[in-house]
């Protein structure tokens, strides 16, 4: 997984019909040699705008979702503790 | 996925049989560190050159089509919308 | 597989149902031109901070669990030998 | 998928059993900031050294054969046209 | 796939139960802007050190071995030819 905070939101009205109603956060990479680096994530966990989070990419991602037909490569699985420093 | 700016189309005549009737997109990533990386993208929701599209990369771009045996590692997912600015 | 170094643990206590109960560690990949990437790796043999170890990114990642649902994409599948030089 | 130039054709006797047959070829990836990387992708379609090639990344390239235990992670999945500039 | 050079053994006596009797090799990417890219690779078609090889990478690794639970993420799948120049 690669931790990263949450940038922005990410509006998409015209979209793949199985991305409906899915959440998309504009994430930045934090630390190492890929700082800086942008992914656009989908979030179903609620993840709120400069939090540090969690995200899992590629065709692990799609499992986190009921349905393994949603084309996504990237989601957030989880929310950084607050007194968590690295 | 990954936010991108549709550059240009791509056109192959000599191509795998299961790409036929599919288009290809030249897009360009959008900022972050990998600002300037060159994919080229299927494309099924009729993306226009110019426009920032959220692409969908690795084994989840084939979950866009109906068939799963399609040789594509890169898809358009969605449109951003013009008025979100990130 | 990636050669790495555990940095330290990370906490998260909103996270994917799936993945409670699952230790994660951040790693450094060790040696070469991506020698100081950060990944956050799940652990189910107890590496601890400090030992080197080998990572699996992707989705073998998850052949690594029972669960073949779980969002994971990097996962601890070896310590290196104290003595191995390289 | 990839825009590339066929370098050179890349020989190996001793190889794994599934790969006996196939026709493997050096392509260098053409623009953006991955121009200059170097893959070595397998191609079915005949491709020429020089012509510019989509190449096929990840899983979805064992999607081009009729096997899909075939040990391959690039394939040659179409010739760009020659009077297509990009 | 990459071509690479063997480089050294990778001893790992605690490992997952399903990567016992796998031999790793760390290998170093040759050639284009990866050179010096460092990763471990199973090995079961018997690459020397100093060899250069073909590397499998992501899912596609595990098709080369019976046991579609093991999780490794890059192979060698092939020795380059001493004669072959690129």
């Amino acid at each position: 997984m690669i931790a990263a905070k949450v940038i922005d939101n990410i509006w998409s009205t015209r979209k793949a019909d199985s991305l409906r109603g899915l959440k998309f956060m504009l994430v930045e990479v934090l630390g190492g040699i890929d700082a800086g680096r942008l992914l656009i994530a989908a979030d179903t966990i609620g993840a709120g705008i400069g939090e540090r989070v969690l995200v899992c990419t590629g065709s692990s991602a799609r499992k986190m979702l009921n349905q393994e037909n949603t084309p996504i490569d990237a989601i957030i699985v989880g929310i950084i503790d607050e007194d968590c420093t690295f």
